[in-house]
């Protein structure tokens, strides 16, 4: 770990993700590889859960979204009109004496190799010039390792999403706006990982690409676009949202993800991009933040956090890219435009038609295309309206599971101390997942593990849950040290059954203990309430 | 498609693939990527209940497996440990004259590219010897691409189990004889991929990786092993299974699974490996077969079948590999064995001894350990039982999911065809899967769209199934247009909701047309009724 040793809570995560098999260093029997953790038990479960609530919100619960699993090797050809052959790049140096590459922006913080105790500038080894080491990893495909071979491992899931939006849109019978959804593993070999498993290599993207008419055809059909104020309640789309409306609204929809699993808005933070940060083609980029122990202040001694996930407005620029790298058309037809753009003023159509052409030009300058075939290309497109057609432009929700699982695990970590009747005090951590992403919905403990009838009964009880949720079946050691192993792994229920379940005060016959992780609190409950009471909390 | 043109049955399934978004070829608009697929939005849902379901059934569902996720980078030296660097190839053959390279078992059926109308062996061209090429795709991590920085893209994800089983078996309160799962991507760089996703080069896994006693341990503990019959109904594991017990129960477990999704037992086909197709350590290996439209009849005209999963009996080689490569210990400590041990006569402990002793020693020999050093580190070995220690072997269902989507896809194709009234005859296409893996559980339609009333009433339904289910509202078209669609999605059950439902036939109100998929049968079923009756279905 390259955590600073005064970050001790960050130490204490990292050692009770080991120590409870939450997450492993890869390959640690062999020394480990540097950018890559493995999940144990408790922390393949959580990561699951937290994937399986994403597809189902952004998919199963909306009509206006369909999923997409694309493979991580695609075409090579996808990264070239993604940008991502050309420029998804960290310049570096290289030491002549020492023989280490460094990452220009930080050769002043790393220690070199060879002199482990001096900083790469302090060992005034001659240095080369920085030059671009690109972030894809790279590999072969086929028998003969020619430059034609050449595939990369995908650094995001998204471009796949623009590569098949033909395919999705012919087949899933949605209609602009509607989305794709895509959950899978990316790649990049950074530099420099750090952070636990915040910047690893190999990670894993919850993405969103939202397709939603341009402005000018929101306009043609509906006369004007609606313009939210940063105060409007965004909860459900209307046809006349542009894309500030699509944009304000996704990210209001991403934080109250956030919030329905344990993320409370206080923990959070918001970066909008400046139009400095902002890349070419986007116009705008709200970045949403978690407060992790590593987050540094900023100027003003605040804690703003660090990137949990992106909402960027990214214009119509990928379907573009691709539709000029590939050669096939990306645009879509829409009846409605047609129809509407045939009853405008004239003067309306020409407005339209201008600043339609003007964005088309644009981009097609910006990517590199002359003046007098962008002139041309432009009018092409612009003249389209009037047909009906024209390049859906995209709102990008983007978020990494595996950062969002580090922001659960260090929310929910908190320590307890109890001190005993001899005055002997103990420290145990409790994991406070909200329940819905909690490993383990239940632990379940007979209270003796040496009466039958009582083991009996709590098998009975985890073969009743466990057809709905993954429980956990304890009978070894002192009720209290049940729990507490159930506290650290985060359960937010634990049941207890007893003599009286068994019916030794007949009037607590077949109820059992229901233990809460949060308070201690325990109260009695029916065995057969216990269901719908644990489906009411978890889902 | 390298299909033969006769095959109808494939051609078929391959164009409803693409049609209905089950399954898209990757990079499709840059012309493909030869040997990787793209699941569209109905193949997604269909792959993802396929994987919750093995996961459900296989982890949570048991006590005794837990569940794991690792990264598809991993150390080198896992797969120099596990062989992969050093065997995982196939014998490959140069044309000098036309620089292709061939597999050396297929250079006769393949075409040569610079002649594509003759084979290769008629070319002439001077040809190399056959030399091993690695199946492994290949990468550097890091930013100096030296020799020290090679990684592989995981050939399967079995290794990351052995190679961090301490770290779970630690964490996870488990003890031999337990389980852990993992499911995720692997890659092949195979030569010829081929059979649409049955041979591809990025693929999905789901491994079981189950740890078990020795059967020395066993007949140390117990007195005697079970031998099982092929007959014996192997359902609730016992203490006294030994190796054999345990891989028919895994066997069998994996068809009940199987006939548990839609495929009965007569889809499936089964092959022992015999011994000589045996690799040296295991002791047995079982593949279940799926007989697919391309499958193959051997010489008596029958089609056994191209496989599903193989369920191997794989001795203690793995971790014995771990254990040997990374220095590591990767045995387990057992008290029953220890006391046993020490109440066992002589003349029984000395037996025991002796073929824990010979098989190690055979291990060990056959891994290329010299003579001396081998039996003094067997003799270690078989020296640990007096002290409770072993090494476990495990058992390893392994199957591959995209295999088994196909599976599912083609034994689900069935076509119908229907005369109406004027003697005009359409065949339509009904994809009849298991409710349980069905990518959409029910259709949800209004009669008529432009009735508010029906259109408010469906999308009440529709809120109601959603949170537990995938539905698919749908209000466009005839209503036989809208059950044909749903057919060919493979939707199991759909809802029509009618002025009756509304209550113009008092008795009626409050219930829906149930529609089944299968034969077309129709019944009205109170909204009331419905999540339970639709829940008792799909799980």
């Amino acid at each position: 770990m390259a955590e600073p040793k005064e970050n001790v809570l960050m130490e204490k995560i990292v050692s009770l993700c080991k120590r409870r098999g939450f997450i492993f260093q890869s390959s640690e029997i062999y020394g480990g590889i540097n950018g890559f953790w493995d999940y144990g038990p408790l922390g393949a479960e959580l990561k699951r859960n937290v994937k399986e609530l994403w597809w189902h919100t952004m998919t199963r619960q909306r009509d206006d979204v369909a999923g997409l699993e694309a493979t991580i090797i695609m075409s090579p050809k996808i990264w070239e009109a993604s940008g991502h052959v050309a420029t998804f790049s960290d310049p570096m140096i290289d030491c002549k004496t020492c023989k280490g590459r460094f990452r220009a922006d930080q050769i002043d913080e790393i220690a070199c190799p060879q002199k482990p105790s001096k900083c790469v500038n302090e060992c005034h080894g001659e240095k080369t010039e920085a030059r671009p080491f690109n972030l894809m990893f790279q590999t072969y495909v086929g028998p003969t390792a020619t430059a034609a071979d050449i595939a990369y491992l995908r650094p995001e899931t998204a471009q796949a999403i623009f590569a098949q939006f033909k395919n999705v849109l012919e087949t899933s019978r949605q209609k602009v706006p509607f989305g794709i959804a895509q959950v899978g593993k990316a790649f990049r070999n950074e530099v420099t990982p750090r952070n636990f498993t915040f910047r690893s290599r190999e990670f894993e993207q919850m993405e969103l690409e939202f397709f939603i008419k341009p402005d000018e055809v929101i306009e043609a059909i509906h006369g004007t676009v609606a313009i939210p104020t940063p105060n409007s309640q965004l909860l459900s789309p209307e046809p006349n949202w542009g894309w500030q409306a699509w944009h304000q609204y996704w990210v209001e929809e991403r934080v109250r993800f956030y919030e329905g699993i344990g993320l409370d808005r206080s923990t959070l933070g918001f970066h909008r991009q400046t139009p400095a940060e902002l890349a070419h083609y986007a116009r705008a980029c709200t970045d949403i933040l978690f407060k992790f122990p590593f987050s540094k202040k900023d100027a003003d001694g605040n804690v703003t956090g660090d990137e949990l996930e992106g909402i960027a407005a990214r214009s119509d620029f990928d379907l573009s890219q691709h539709a000029r790298f590939s050669g096939k058309p990306m645009g879509v037809f829409d009846d409605d435009l047609r129809a509407a753009w045939a009853k405008l003023p004239k003067e309306k159509q020409e407005e339209l038609w201008k600043r339609y052409y003007e964005n088309r030009k644009n981009y097609l300058l910006k990517s590199g295309v002359e003046s007098e075939p962008a002139q041309k290309q432009a009018t092409d497109d612009a003249n389209g309206l009037a047909k009906g057609q024209y390049i859906p432009h995209v709102i990008e929700p983007s978020a990494g599971v595996d950062r969002l699982i580090l922001a659960l695990i260090a929310n929910a970590y908190s320590e307890e101390t109890k001190t005993d009747d001899k005055g002997k005090s103990e420290t145990t951590v409790v994991m406070k997942f909200h329940p819905r992403v909690a490993p383990i919905k239940a632990g379940i403990m007979p209270l003796l593990k040496n009466k039958p009838e009582l083991v009996k009964k709590a098998q009975e009880v985890r073969d009743l849950l466990r057809p709905w949720m993954n429980v956990f079946y304890d009978e070894a050691g002192s009720i209290g040290r049940r729990y507490a192993r159930q506290d650290e792994a985060g359960t937010p229920f634990c049941l207890t059954i007893d003599f009286d379940t068994l019916g030794e005060k007949p009037e607590l016959l077949d109820t059992v203990t229901l233990r809460y992780r949060d308070d201690g609190r325990q109260e009695r409950l029916k065995i057969s309430e216990l269901l719908d009471f644990l489906l009411s909390k978890i889902r």
